[in-house]
């Protein structure tokens, strides 16, 4: 055992200076966007000479339309999705923030029921020769941690739509330049989400961990214990974000499809449509707010989950604090990994052409995973001592800095492996996809059935992938292994969520276009942006379902250990039932949520008939159509849908835990976590891409079949299997002490 | 410990004339069903008078149309059907003999190797101070069980094929007499399967135990270690009958679905569709011969876990016969229960309306349920010492010949509720299949979403029946309760089986009626018994799901004992990496099930069509389609098309334990399992039942998506789950002492 070569000043700088340069480096992003012009006024320099300040005309100059009335449209139509979004997630925070200080307040009661609200301070759980904090301080601060949790996630999705909704537009106009100004538009708004909440998610654990310690001192056992608070705050709020946006989108989505596009045979985003406002708002409440509260959960539960079983190793128990910070240093790096990678995109090389926007972003994926493996090596070598012991359910294991870096590296590299199946699969430019369009010449049945079969197929490499980094670091460094492996597979975070944001803003970009009356050439180009972006939409979701089981595994050890279970035999009656009703949990769960998909499109798909069928001059195009109404339908139907879904999850670790003890939560926990992984991933990729193929409709069928699978029950899923372990870990303590009712009973 | 009531000799006189009986009525039901005649010739008393010697007139006489041509017609047709499915099995068995016998050798070889091929006795594996009979023997006994498996497990489904060949033409003439005629000629005829089914297997069963006693003796150890075998060889002929035979009706349906009634809008069973005959030929191979196979796979494999397991309990370690033979007991009792029950829908009452035809079967179910808890009662009162001991992984745990008695019971009620359950959710009478054929009105898409999101949901009360089975019969006798418990469950198999193989036979009795050109109102009522079919068949699947958890629980817990594991701890990471890949390999069967039938109703579509397109006065009905050629297409694809799932599933356990060892093995077989169970309970049920409402394109297009889920990947899982298990179990022996190759050599 021996020091590290990083010191413990060094360490408490490094951290937030990384931090705060990711800030920075965001906001010179946000900059760099914010000078694509969406106002009437032109600048002055460029108002005398015909090229509009730039070397190529635009398309309407060619096309001679004027420019100004578009700028000015593009503008409005803007305005009405950000602030659709907005007040969308503004009333889901009205709701969730109620339940989020019910909650709350669950949280303080049942933690400092634990030793009857004593102010006392009571044997350490893990060393019970020494005197640790009470009970009652831990249910306080770990309340302080879920609520600091919840509101970073609120602001980390909420920032994520503003800036998205700020882009959109910006990127139909570039596109009129060039397909490649359009692209750096996309992905430089993009990266602005991705940095900012990564750099917002380590600074605030980091400022909380250094106020924490104040009261704490060298209790770190009980510090690290509240500080998965945090992860608890962030998921719960993920999960509501996710399933509430997921059915908003998926909704407004469905039912602009099936009657705009089947029904009527007028294209997507056609400013006919009355439900076209309310998806291109889905887009952003969803696949931005939602994934961005979604990932900000991962990181959070992943850091949590390592330090929480770093406390109580060698590292906690010698009390060295830069190996203690180990996991953010790692994320520290992380933002400056991503900060060079960034640069390749967007300054160092240029996109051209249509052909060039896929290979560029997966460029970036190889980038970011290799000099990511110097930045952990670096990290390993300055930030742990050559040797130490991790804590290893009831013993001590003596583990090389080496080998964790191996750790790290692997759920790195396991990811860039997911990155690139997922890409092979759902990329129309290998042979699964081409397959299953191809299968639309026989109709819808066959394309689902296809379709269907494909989502399944693509989870063996990945389920692999996922298999061999759990052995090698749980091998190397048991539970502390798993979550730095979460952590390593997450480094990339930012670059991550830059590629995968680019996507909606794209796909924003392309109805604004359409809805302003644009050419049909810039539709084409926002169009070419949005199918490289449904693949890496689809990336980012194996990212995220990789990332998940890792996190989940390394939580549900971190219960384990904090429960004082030791084995979780399948061979006893308590473990089985709860794997087998665990493993149940993601079809009740998405069984929930399809079927709210499946009724709030209902709904819509009867609005926009009723509207079609009653308005006079809506199909020829001189009448407008009643946005709001269709924007009112989704809002409402995902606001009450997504509370059943919801329930589900946060309530069955109390209830499992309260009636049936730790061992059947523990088998709910293995349970729900080795079959969600398998159901999230393959509906997550089960989204098909044969838009546009012949025969169209059959092709329109199984997309809108595939949609709710791909974005409401199948990204909700990660969040179920996470949050159903951290909040067992939250309530460990409660559940050690008055769990098993009914065993107790009987 | 006390002796039995009943003695050794009354057990073994009581076993083999229960089976008897059993057989005796099932060619008693033979003789009855015969008596309608297929023949030109009429019986001369009822050749005079008009009312063709019943008391009402038939349609055709009342429409005036002459009935020896019509019964001309049902004869040939029905001679056709039979040709193609006895084909088709012929090639099948060709195919898969092949292998069975290679895979008979690969038993003999790794098994032999256990001891290096000795003659030598050696120590017993649970008693090391008493001598058993060499590793050689079990190899060569286990290698003819196998077979003699193998053979049993063809027969059933030949036979159950030939039963309901002969009886679908019958059905079709009973038909025009009245509904209760044709519904009792059809439910004779399952129960003909039923009976001869579980009396067959019971009796090879008896007969191999104790001819195998002869060489054994007072081995019971290695006695009932070989008898396993026959528990595989079931299993694996099982699984090829359902892949092969669910591809090939698939395959016939789709295609003629997706070409006659969507493009053509010709009605089902159309004569003029060309796919015709090879789809009612699929019912038969599919529904029929699969399924007869997959439940006498069940029979064997779970009678085989509870007799493993007790040869390791007091029973075999004190040689009391008759306790041992307790699960033989229970299927003797079964089968003269459902001999009982049978006569209340044949005899005791009579169906004399369409819409008592559901009520009546669910009576079935109700009656056979509740004669057999008595059943169970007296069997374990008098088959049953009042305490003894269960082998319980590594002690021995003293169980009550009550709480047996309740282990067995409550499997057996657990499969009542999975059948309401189902039936409440297939069964066109509730609100669940009613709002899927409402989300018909708003297209295909919202229809299969809703549908799926009802699959999923079915699942939930079957899995918490399974899961409270499992608690009970676990806590009161181990992994023995369990595997009795399964036995419960399919003690009423014969009742099961007659409802089951029913439905198959009225849907062939329908297409007859149509082929032969015979009155609408006699299609109406085959329509109406066909309506029921699809509910009962879905019953039918929910209990070989139900038991496949409990057999392959019991199952895998006999391999645990045998491959001398004591623990199976999630937190390990041999284990955990087993747990998420089973997970994955029901996706991955489904994957390959689902493109095989995807890419084989791909050719027949195409072959369809093109005899449309192609053969004037095809659609005038003037020219007879070419059959000849959809049928080869079938059986060709479904040929091809069952061999990689196949082979999945038979080598996972081989590849697992030979690399990866006995405790990877483990997480394999209870992740597939858990995860399984899921997959194939909600697959089974997406099948919806909104055929013939209302926007009628998208219900069938639902339909079409929903067939390969229910009738090909669906019920293929439980044959999944419980043939890995079993196979562990065999090779138990060899992977205990040369498993874990790859562990061994880093």
């Amino acid at each position: 055992m021996g020091s590290t070569l990083l010191s413990e000043l060094a360490t408490e700088i490094l951290v937030p200076v990384c931090a705060v340069v990711g800030i920075i480096f965001s906001l010179v992003q946000w900059f760099i966007v914010s000078r694509v012009r969406l106002t009437h006024e032109r600048p002055p320099s460029s108002n005398s000479d015909k090229k509009n300040g730039f070397n190529d005309y635009l398309i309407e100059e060619e096309e001679g339309i004027n420019d100004q009335s578009v700028v000015a449209k593009c503008a409005d139509i803007q305005s009405a999705i950000s602030e659709g979004a907005t007040s969308f997630l503004f009333t889901e925070y009205q709701y969730v923030g109620v339940f989020m200080i019910a909650f709350a307040i669950l949280i303080f009661v049942f933690l400092g029921s634990v030793e009857g609200f004593s102010t006392k301070g009571q044997a350490c759980t893990y060393d019970q020769q020494k005197m640790c904090k009470p009970a009652l301080a831990t249910a306080a601060f770990s309340t302080v941690s879920f609520l600091l949790g919840a509101i970073t996630s609120v602001l980390s999705g909420f920032l994520g739509m503003k800036i998205a909704t700020y882009a959109n537009a910006r990127t139909t106009l570039e596109a009129r330049k060039s397909v490649g100004k359009a692209f750096i538009v996309a992905f430089r708004s993009g990266a602005v989400m991705g940095f900012l909440l990564a750099a917002n998610g380590l600074l605030v654990l980091f400022i909380a961990i250094n106020l924490f310690k104040l009261y704490y001192g060298d209790d770190w056992e009980g510090l690290f214990e509240a500080i998965t608070g945090y992860g608890l705050g962030g998921s719960s709020m993920a999960l509501f974000g996710r399933v509430g946006g997921g059915i908003y989108t998926k909704a407004a989505d469905v039912g602009a499809d099936l009657v705009g596009k089947v029904e009527r045979n007028i294209p997507e985003d056609d400013p006919r449509n009355p439900a076209v406002i309310a998806d291109n708002v889905g887009d952003n409440v969803g696949d931005i707010a939602g994934m961005g509260s979604d990932l900000f959960g991962s990181y959070a539960e992943s850091s949590c989950a390592a330090l929480v079983v770093a406390s109580i190793s060698s590292f906690g128990i010698n009390h060295e604090f830069t190996s203690m910070l180990y996991p953010l240093l790692i994320s520290s790096i992380g933002i400056l990994v991503c900060l060079i990678t960034t640069l390749f995109a967007t300054d160092f090389f240029e996109v051209k052409a249509v052909k060039e926007i896929e290979p560029s972003l997966k460029k970036q994926l190889i980038i970011s995973t290799v000099l990511m493996t110097v930045g952990i090596a670096i990290v390993s070598w300055i930030g742990l001592p050559s040797s130490f012991t991790i804590y290893n359910f009831g013993a001590q294991k003596v583990v090389k800095n080496w080998q964790l870096f191996l750790c790290v590296a692997v759920g790195l590299w396991a990811g860039l492996i997911i990155g690139f199946v997922t890409e092979y699969y759902t990329s129309n430019a290998y042979s699964p996809v081409q397959d299953v369009a191809d299968s639309c010449r026989t109709g819808a049945a066959t394309n689902v059935i296809f379709g269907l079969a494909l989502g399944y197929k693509s989870v063996i490499i990945p389920i692999f992938a996922i298999a061999v980094s759990i052995f090698v670091s749980f091998s190397f460094a048991a539970m502390y292994g798993i979550a730095v492996a979460a952590l390593g597979m997450l480094s990339t975070i930012a670059t991550g969520l830059a590629i995968d944001a680019y996507g909606p803003i794209s796909d924003n970009a392309g109805g604004i276009a359409e809805m302003a009356g644009m050419s049909h050439r810039i539709r084409e180009r926002t169009d070419a942006l949005d199918a490289a972006g449904n693949t890496t939409a689809a990336i980012g979701k194996g990212f995220a379902i990789g990332s998940a089981a890792l996190v989940s595994l390394a939580l549900f050890g971190a219960f384990v250990s904090r429960a004082g279970i030791t084995t979780v035999d399948v061979l006893t009656p308590k473990v089985f039932i709860g794997l087998i009703v665990g493993a149940m949990l993601p079809y009740w769960f998405s069984a929930m949520t399809m079927k709210s998909v499946g009724s709030a499109a209902l709904k819509m798909v009867e609005e926009v008939r009723r509207q079609f069928n009653t308005i006079p001059g809506l199909m020829e195009g001189t009448t407008k159509p009643d946005y709001a109404t269709c924007v009112k339908i989704s809002t409402d139907a995902s606001i009450k849908e997504m509370i059943p879904p919801g329930a589900l999850v946060m309530l069955t670790p109390l209830i499992v835990g309260i009636f049936f003890g730790v061992e059947t939560l523990s088998g709910v926990l293995a349970g729900s976590l080795v079959s969600g992984v398998q159901a999230g991933a393959s509906e997550h990729a089960r989204t098909l891409g044969p838009k546009g193929s012949e025969p169209h409709k059959a092709a329109v069928i199984g997309d809108t079949i595939g949609d709710p699978l791909k974005d409401t029950s199948g990204p909700s899923l990660n969040i179920l299997i996470k949050l159903m372990a951290v909040e067992s870990l939250v309530f460990a303590p409660f559940f050690a002490t008055h769990g098993g009712l009914l065993f107790k009973i009987f």
